[in-house]
């Protein structure tokens, strides 16, 4: 990496960033690719003062912000992004000459690792876990960028959950169900289920032994997606594995997110298996 | 380079940037002694919100600040040290976990080109030719760290010139004079001066040949200094070697700033040669 006054210069914006693996995936696709761009890591707590420093310094090109500045970030960006505004989150900002815009890479991530996982979303029903963040960025890109059949939600939060499927309904073309997420929701809709997206912290590191989905309801025409990347493969997929279902592993989604991040602000298409190369090599 | 969530960052701020070396010979030095910074290049237009938001992002270690902002800058800056403080502007700024401090190399960075061009300035009779910026700091530094004899000021701005004079005799332990820069104010001074110090820009690329000082005053007892380095050897260094003078060029008191700089953000010697070869395969 040969730095020099036309270095153009990303970053991730976040508190605590300490963990990221967002440097070493984008550092090393710039390499690959021979852009002239940096990557950088910023622990940040004043969002507004660190934004307005950043729109002022010549080769910033933008940043992926993480929690807990998703939200807070948005009202110090010149423009949202149709879907980011939908969802009320941020996860990127690109910088045109100092003018911030704010997009959510979270979203079109869901949707591009099962688009790259072989799955046509057109005429399917999609059971959604979860109400947080991640689970209103998935529910938003999928009820704006595809044609599914039904979409069905399941969350133990149930104020969170009946507000999200509301907004949903209001701007979806395909139904919007929601139930309180236990053992007789899940009896009663996963027959029906085509791709289940589990979008919850359940399953992460430490606790890799436990799933949402009792293993016994899973069946082998479900394709099953979890966002949780570490450990790579989950409790669930294991058990969605076991039966024979097709997995997509949070990783991807992680990926793919990134890979949409690197393409606006590169205006380049990202070297996906380079990408996936670092981020197993940090998990393995 | 490897950047990961640790990699501190550094770089200059000033309008314009594109030409700056400082990216150049400061990640060269980070290579060489294998320490996790790099240093990027920021054209700036708003100081203040550049230094609020850098405060802002961790990882950030300091700042070559250049022209127009080593003075505007100094309102944004925590403390400043004492010999920027009477120099009234700044050349670095140095962040310790967001609180910034503001030096002034430029400073420093003559005397140790002088000292490592084997120059004793104890009891010697300076002459500087400049009332600017550069001669300004030059001239702060020299009576607050060295002892001289007396320093002697030429200029043509005789408003500037007489007023530096003036400040300089209120915290000089040494005589210091002060004359229009003319044929005849150089014919009676240089005689007896040791060191003659050029701080103006007269000489510097496209306009090589020409010099503030007539050739057939120079004498081969003067150590001659010039703060131009482009180019590498001004028409007064070439007068001043014909004659048979000790000559000391520009680039050592760039090389030596910049030094001074790696050493405040890193707390490690500086790898000079390294860094002089980076500057000198830029001018060859």
């Amino acid at each position: 990496m040969n730095i020099d006054t036309q270095t153009k210069f990303c970053g991730v914006i976040g508190n605590p960033v300490g963990h990221s693996l967002s440097p070493a995936i984008h550092n090393a696709a710039f390499q690959e690719l021979g852009i002239n761009y940096v990557y950088l890591a910023w622990q940040v707590e004043a969002i507004g003062d660190a934004l307005k420093g950043l729109r002022a310094l010549g080769n910033f090109r933008g940043a992926s912000v993480t929690i807990p500045h998703k939200v807070a970030a948005i009202p110090f960006l010149d423009h949202v992004e149709e879907t980011a505004q939908r969802i009320g989150a941020i996860n990127t900002i690109v910088s045109n000459n100092g003018t911030l815009t704010g997009h959510n890479t979270d979203a079109t991530g869901a949707l591009r690792a099962l688009r790259e996982g072989g799955v046509d979303l057109k005429g399917q029903s999609v059971t959604l876990i979860g109400s947080g963040g991640a689970a209103r960025a998935i529910a938003c890109a999928l009820v704006a960028e595809s044609s599914l059949t039904k979409l069905t939600l399941l969350g133990i939060d149930d104020r969170e959950r009946t507000s999200l499927a509301k907004e949903l309904r209001s701007q979806a073309a395909s139904a919007v169900e929601d139930f309180h997420l236990d053992e007789s929701s899940l009896r009663k809709v996963l027959p029906d289920t085509h791709v289940l997206i589990h979008s919850t912290p359940v399953g992460m590191s430490p606790k890799v032994d436990v799933s949402c989905v009792p293993a016994s309801l899973l069946h082998r025409a479900l394709t099953v997606m979890d966002i949780v990347y570490n450990p790579l493969e989950t409790q669930l997929l294991k058990d969605a594995k076991a039966v024979g279902c097709k997995t997509i592993p949070g990783l991807e989604m992680f990926l793919h997110q990134a890979a949409a991040q690197f393409e606006l602000w590169t205006n380049k298409k990202a070297p996906v298996d380079t990408m996936r190369g670092v981020l197993e090599s940090h998990f393995r």
